[in-house]
């Protein structure tokens, strides 16, 4: 069965193509999820993608994902360097997740440096655009069939 | 007339009992509302519990507390390490409150080891698992008892 | 055709006039809001008021205030010294916007020095209490108008 | 057998009741053994209870402890911010202990917010006067209970 | 009688309009000054304006400003960011002051993020360019007005 | 004409497979490169492979590679942590590079929380495993095509 | 009635005289300490002196001080920059107190310039040698008189 | 013949007497003087005494003291703790100083208890108001006696 | 025309020669004075030496120097390390300016390894004793001359 | 005639062998006394052991110890890394020291990584167990040989 | 079979004996090397020597001891403080390892303090001069037998 | 006889002329070699230059100078401000060394301000690009001829 994956976006990323395009790329959230399903559906997986300003609503969704889903791809956006609820959501979750930048954080301001949630992630992708998805989609594939052996 | 409760759980205490019962049991929210219920009981008091994932649903919550209750009991969680928004809500509320974790936050990572709100409170408790709820419930009947003198 | 400001206060300002008036002053929200109101009308422009205990909810306005304002606002309170993710919704929005406080945040606690949106703010004014919002409503206008010319 | 439980007070607490009653309250040490050891009696328990001003002192009693006590309650005041000394000897010490404080240390100078010895409790209580004593000794009950199942 | 104001400018302000004109603008010290003056005029209150490159002249004239004054607008320049002399000043003078920059100085380097002064203000005001005494002048009114009630 | 890639490894990346292979896995040096060699001909590219001890030799091989080679993707491994000579080399190099690790460097000790090389990167992946290379060399691959646009 | 003034000398001050002269001059504790009665004498005051190298018998001298002294003059050595226990028991104190350096501390280790006692005595003296003792007592002589008034 | 004193008085301290008389005590600068004046007279010592607010003056009396003067006494007020040009000026000046300060800096502000100039210092005195400056002028008349010798 | 250049010595360097000659050398600030005018001369350039203990003096020569000067040279003294106020005049000032140091400052006290002034500087220049004013003087025909080009 | 050792342990050690062996090993105090004793005797030395839970008295043994002892081997343990006045009493005192530690102590938390006495000691060893006490002693005899050339 | 130990000298050891002997005595590097090789000898043991000034050829020789040697002792100079590739190579080693320098680092400058290999030492070892290197293989020998119990 | 003076350049400046021209200038590093050597023969002087990439190249490099050269310029680059290995290196150096870079380090990255061997160095030059060299070659100069004298 194809494997189900939760792809998470943060505050303002609701606003992607209609501001800073220099740093987020021209493409719209919609154009992202579009994106993402597509890549999910060429590697033979499902996506479902949720979005939210509100940093209760991502703890919540990470609560309830293992019921559903068999890995999480987030973007926590500005909550990333801020978030200790988004910390200890996922450590009450047992699904593998990975850790997604549209830009490269380290070019940006020091405060953008820290994230709180690396430390539980398989793994950490950052500066690669709507592709770090794509990727991450990938590396995500590949760690849950290696569970499985 | 017997004194009435605010018991408020914050973010991913909705979890309790299906992850990290090395860290905080095995029992669930219920069973620990239940207990919290149960204790007040015994001491002649009523309690109510209200649990939530979002930062401004526990500041709307101690906002209006002192229309219906007496006292808080408050276990933060993350919310306790990174919250202005809480201690501010707990400014401008006139009822005494007591903070209580699970575990105990001093032998986990340091950033669990900083409070924004116990400058505020009448006392902490951290590290006795549920039973912690029920010694501040006896601490806040005795603190309620000597403002009425 | 009259500018339209959208006025916004953060967590905990639904409780003026109720808590703490040595330091916030005997004014409720809506007496707050009517001054802001009459003082807008004052100088020929409109203005709405929002207030929200959620950082999300102010993030959203934030998102959305171009399609219907001229300008902002905002007195973030609480949010104003922890949320990169109001800093980086006023990144994506088009409009000025002044950062007000009713209170001296310098006289008060160190953890209020510290502003995570001044550095995007047109200006910030602090201290002058209610006066402080019609105060940002003429410099609002002078710089609508420089803009225009 | 009862559980009998050693109850150490460090320096300065022999002034109990005669300086500072605003943040200690009136009791002298003598009325908060009395208080301690009529809790423990109560709960079927004995205690004993020990007061220096010597951090080396308070170290010996914690080596020793365990050959005589169950449990320790520990109110290590100003050894409580700067004794490794202690912290070593409670690494040495096989019994569990609870940390007490009468004031909340959280409420006061900066020095007092670090605790040495905290990381190795079972627990920790501050700000509930005499009365921390007493739910100290509840919470220490069960959790030797809890240890002999 | 109407008021008398001070207007305190500090080191190289005595070079605007000269310089950095895409920070402070084309207008000179002297266009600053009568602009003061045409505002306080429009107040019905007075205001003499001083400004100097000397630390320990601005700290004389903060000295003596009781005689001759009813308030001060400081733009204290540099000397914000150094000077203990002038807080010092502050603290041995009566009157009601409010500190002023023209640029927002939190979008400018980390060293003038702190201000020495700013938590003895009545409040500070900063980003507004010349318009920021115009500002400052009326809050003061209000200021001196609530006092005589 | 295919892309030429420079895959560079830094210091004990020659003991792979030897050593902590609960960290880095069971594949050696040769085995990556091997990877590396057949992901870049899976995507139409080439690969050179270089591994060093030695700071200089990795500064001399960036230094050059802009006359052979279209890209580089490096794991500097300890030299992140500590070089600032490679972060000039990288400064003086016209090519895109990909900073790569193959553990999460976040869940692991402090000092290896810090790239001296991230911010020039165009992307960093880290916590993949040999996978990283891969994932590496797609998004290279995409980053060299949306250049010749 | 001769004021009784309680001179206290903290650890390694017994070993005055016979090490370190260019640092403490060559008089012994005999010479210090006999230096003070005199110089208390010819003030017609009288003054007990004690020395101890255990922080918790300073802490006792202090506690009980008040039943038979009118003042307090300390050199606590190395425990000044340790001992919260002394800052303590000088908090229970209601005795006035003056600290006393030998050298000036301000001219040696960095670890030598802070004080944990300062901060509640009534002044500070440091680098006269043991003519510092002298002076303190004047100071304390007319501290006690101008109680007296 | 007659040692002959300089007494340096740094910035706001010709307020003295007007303003913070619970701080600085109820005399004027005049009364210091006046006062100083009289201590000397009593030890057989002649005093010259010197205010400015400005830092510039300070390092100039102290840069030509040597010529008239056998030592300084100076409270150098707000300049202690940023002037490093008051510092230079000591470390080209023959002559023993002492510093003096009318309240406990220790007891105030945290900027006041670094100061840049008492690592040249003999000796440092704070708290004791007025006789502060009598007891540094018996010290400093030991001191010079004990160079004459 | 011959270049002109503003030679600045700052506070205690008038000084020069009577005190610290192992850190400044025996000549004095007349020296060096004739010392620069004769480099100047024989690089066919004319300069100008002022020196002031006041760090007004020294931003008002800075303002005005554009008037008649080509270039500044200067040794700020102390207040390299704690002027904002010469950082801005320099800001202001349209002329290229170098900074020069007698002594080697990073073998000195920490505190004079900040420079307030070296970003804004054209060059740095320090432990050459005075022949560094004569490189510097030849260092700014340089820049002038290309500047001409 | 042979060289006379005394060798200082700290708090704690008098505990060795009953608790945590896998980090101090299973031998108890009076083991490694006697194991001192008898490395001191293959040596052609002695060595005179004490142990201490008291701060002051192993300042007190410091500073008699010249009368009777050749060199010192102190494992101060916990006082290792908070006495000041141990730190003084070595300075009082003409003997050679080494410092010891059983443990690796830059292996274990961060606080035990600082100690105040390593600048002053001749060497410092840590790691080797027991063992370590026995190199000391070779050690203090080649150091004490070289003296006596 | 004897024991085959490899020491290793890092950057600036070549120098010994020509420079500095005030701090590293006055043996070149070969009478070290010839020490060590006697003190193994007289051991049982063998040692062989190998120094270098460059970080790269001081992780090789680590990487490979394992082929060849049964431990390592390691003075890694001024690689010590800044080398984390040298850390990485002891991770990626199997064999117990020894610290030692020859002078006490920690009576020296502050950046000689830290080590970024004492972590991973089995112990360490400073101040003994050459010393040292022969109490490193007597430890090494003890370590080795006892693991072969 | 004429000097002979090393000239070091560290890592990256033989890229010097390919890259970032705005910054370092258009000159190669033959150029600025070539400028060298001219530079230094109309002084009179011979000089040899010598750039490599690697941290240990350049510490042998200083280790032998003494035998034939009688000065040193050097450009350490990036090893500038993380060489704890060249700073050891020039301790070992019994000759004048010089520090010259050709940008002004001070404008650009926090982490390029610090330098771990200017407290070393005879003078340090920064900003004045090629030029730089041929000032530290004069400067060198006369150091060396007072050295004669």
């Amino acid at each position: 069965m194809a494997y189900n994956i939760l792809i998470l976006n943060g505050p303002n990323l609701n606003m992607l193509g209609t501001r800073e395009p220099e740093i987020y790329g021209a493409q719209t959230l919609d154009d992202l999820e579009n994106y993402c399903r597509e890549s999910a559906a060429t590697l033979g997986m499902k996506c479902t993608c949720f979005q939210s300003n509100l940093e209760g609503d991502l703890v919540g969704k990470i609560q309830t994902a293992a019921a559903e889903f068999d890995g999480i791809i987030i973007n926590a956006a500005a909550y990333t360097h801020t978030s200790v609820a988004i910390h200890d959501a996922f450590k009450t979750c047992p699904l593998p997740f990975i850790e997604v930048h549209l830009s490269n954080v380290y070019a940006r301001e020091e405060f953008r440096h820290k994230s709180l949630i690396s430390s539980l992630a398989k793994g950490v992708l950052c500066g690669f655009g709507q592709m770090g998805y794509s990727l991450a989609l990938q590396a995500m594939k590949e760690i849950l069939n290696s569970r499985e052996d």
